[in-house]
């Protein structure tokens, strides 16, 4: 079960994994299945974990008074999920993150993050290069939803993430991108038009 | 002009700032002043610096196909300003970053940048702490740009940065909200009679 981790540090770090290293992390990490439609966090909770997804798809959003739910992440494999304030600053949640399929996970608390961090180089490493890529990503995200037209983060979601077309349904997508269904069908024609 | 730099780091670190580091720091960054509408960075450049306000405001941009801006950062003394991306990968910035005051900077390169993390202990926990917080805001804007009404996100502006009412011009900020003028004038108006 652990193999997609080690597998996914060693992808992200220059420094090597030593057995020590791969100890401290199999002992801090810690597994959990959950079953589609079952949640990792709900809203008011305290995000107690970072979750590496080995196998499945998670989602994780918001949703408004009126009932709506506005998706923020979308995750599959080799992906992390977590509410990072919550997990960070040990607030109540905004979000709620459940599975949209039946999935396995490795969970880690903020503490034996921060342990891990300090004793395992290569997961040093692998921390600030995806805290860096998420900055970036998320900054992508942010101009995108500001500045372009649905065609384009349409576009842009299909060039990123082509596998996630597979995996989520219009609904979700139309969420993630936050445009209305109507305007998700719309554009689809037109991309496949190209 | 150093000293709000230094201050910053003291603020935002536990470690002691040395004499030594101060001297690093002192010799890595290097001085800018722009006056206002002159440009930091320009689409399609590199962007060569990250900038510390000293003194000033800066805003952060897009130019889409017909020619609109689109906010993505307002900022001002205390705030860094940078393409994160194009700093970090050194691709070509889609960005634009002009001075909206006269400012004073103090600039630093990526490899200089790198250089005083691994040899200033308080600059490095700086970075790593700024790191975290800019993952954290983005998130949330993000999440407030897909989920929010007009009124929420405006609410939440004024709450978050009350100084940046007095230093920019509303048509600015509504662009920053992503929402119209004339949205913001009536958002503007339901928060005044609250």
């Amino acid at each position: 079960m652990y193999e997609p981790l080690i597998q996914y540090i060693r992808n992200h770090s220059t420094s090597p994994l030593t057995d020590e290293s791969i100890e401290a992390i199999t002992k801090l990490f810690v597994p959990k299945k959950i079953r589609k439609k079952q949640y990792l966090l709900q809203e008011g909770e305290v995000c107690k974990y970072s979750a590496f997804i080995v196998k499945g798809a998670m989602r994780q959003y918001t949703v408004d008074n009126k009932g709506v739910e506005h998706i923020v992440h979308l995750t599959i494999e080799n992906w992390w999920t977590l509410d990072r304030e919550s997990w960070v600053m040990l607030t109540p949640s905004n979000y709620y993150i459940d599975a949209w399929e039946n999935t396995e996970l490795l969970l880690i608390t903020r503490a034996d993050a921060v342990s891990l961090v300090n004793q395992c180089p290569a997961f040093n490493e692998m921390i600030r290069l995806l805290d860096e890529r998420n900055n970036i990503a998320t900054q992508k995200r942010l101009t995108s939803s500001i500045s372009f037209s649905a065609e384009k983060r349409y576009a842009d979601f299909v060039n990123c993430h082509p596998d996630f077309l597979q995996r989520f349904p219009q609904h979700l997508i139309a969420s993630y991108l936050g445009i209305t269904k109507d305007t998700l069908s719309r554009v689809r024609k037109q991309y496949q038009k190209r």
